[in-house]
């Protein structure tokens, strides 16, 4: 399976190639240059693989929650290579990218995700991973840092830049929770491709139309379409 | 010569499709829809004409000013779509195209284009159009309704959204050197497309990493960021 998938939810932006279960990756922690170095990191995966568009079984993007100016970005583009290629989308979800990363390579079994979500707010959503992939306790949600709440059990472990931002209020509850966390991980496009994949083969891709952005806050979603 | 254009800069969507000076259009007055909309335009104005992405010689589209996460929109499509097919890709102004569908429509040859920025702002721009195409009188800006500030002159036309929801603010300087205006107006996919003809002969098109939007008020698109 040949899977071409992209991020730029977050601070950071990348882009992985997925092929037949092996991934590689270019990243970068550059905000606000994401439209500008997307497609070159796009461009280099393929060329190096010798491998075209054309060729790839589905394209993926992180659909958020995150940056409303980074999903718009990554949907867009997606939006473009898709339907120009005829190719379906996976939208992955952010916060799955990140628990998935903390457990492919920290083997952590039980995530919460928290991207920052400013003003002391946070996306957070807790993911139970294994080889398998990554299963959501509960939903994902966005509330302030200071108000989220665990799932029962212990051994949680936090990851994401909710984390580093609002470490003293994500604890006020969660944290008791938790035997660790990591504030200075994002999501990665590897992880994206690497989920694209099962969700592809379960038949979960969409077509080029259909690959919109997710916002948890659909308040602030119109608060930004209004003041434009 | 052949370009497909898009423009999602304010509540309308469209799609163009310009094959050796005739355009075919899909328009669409549908606020929080671009996304959802603009492929299917360009699919049915393509497969209307017989004509594929990669028989293009370019693509256009509406690169602001305008809403945010329209241009967005915008930007990402056409990045994904031109790089997808190595296709070049001709930004144009939102004002200019506005003012051209002005010419075009009514013969106005002097237009004070101004789309509505929200707050009592407008983007605005004024634009001598005849045969050849369009030249900008000044520069294009950002500021309050109320202090609009013609160029030297009679004879301006005044046109878009910046005039149905703050004529009186914009009359206030700009009104009194206008002989008309109409507020209900929208840029058009095939005055970008036409413009873009003109601008593509003169070699002005650009690579897919180079198809960004523009802002005029850049602590606007600051503040956006910040906010995410």
């Amino acid at each position: 399976m040949k899977i071409l998938a992209i991020d730029t939810a977050t601070e950071a932006c990348s882009a992985a190639l997925y092929l037949d279960g092996v991934c590689t990756q270019r990243y970068a922690l550059a905000p606000r240059q994401h439209a500008e170095l997307i497609l070159g990191m796009c461009a280099e995966l393929l060329a190096e693989a010798g491998v075209g568009l054309k060729a790839l079984d589905s394209l993926a993007f992180g659909r958020g929650p995150g940056a409303f100016t980074g999903l718009r970005i990554a949907a867009g583009v997606i939006q473009g290579m898709a339907w120009a290629n005829a190719l379906p989308v996976v939208p992955v979800s952010s916060l799955a990218a990140l628990s998935y990363g903390a457990w492919r390579e920290h083997g952590h079994e039980k995530l919460m995700a928290a991207i920052d979500a400013r003003i002391h707010e946070v996306y957070w959503g807790c993911y139970e991973c294994n080889e398998s992939g990554v299963m959501l306790v509960g939903e994902e949600q966005v509330c302030a840092a200071a108000n989220t709440l665990l799932p029962a059990g212990q051994g949680w472990v936090g990851i994401g830049s909710g984390w580093a931002a609002y470490e003293a209020e994500l604890s006020r509850h969660s944290g008791a929770h938790c035997i660790d966390y990591r504030g200075d991980v994002f999501p990665q496009a590897q992880d994206i491709a690497r989920l694209a994949a099962s969700a592809f083969s379960r038949g979960e891709a969409v077509s080029a139309e259909q690959a919109l952005p997710v916002y948890i806050r659909d308040n602030v979603a119109k608060k930004k379409k209004d003041q434009r």
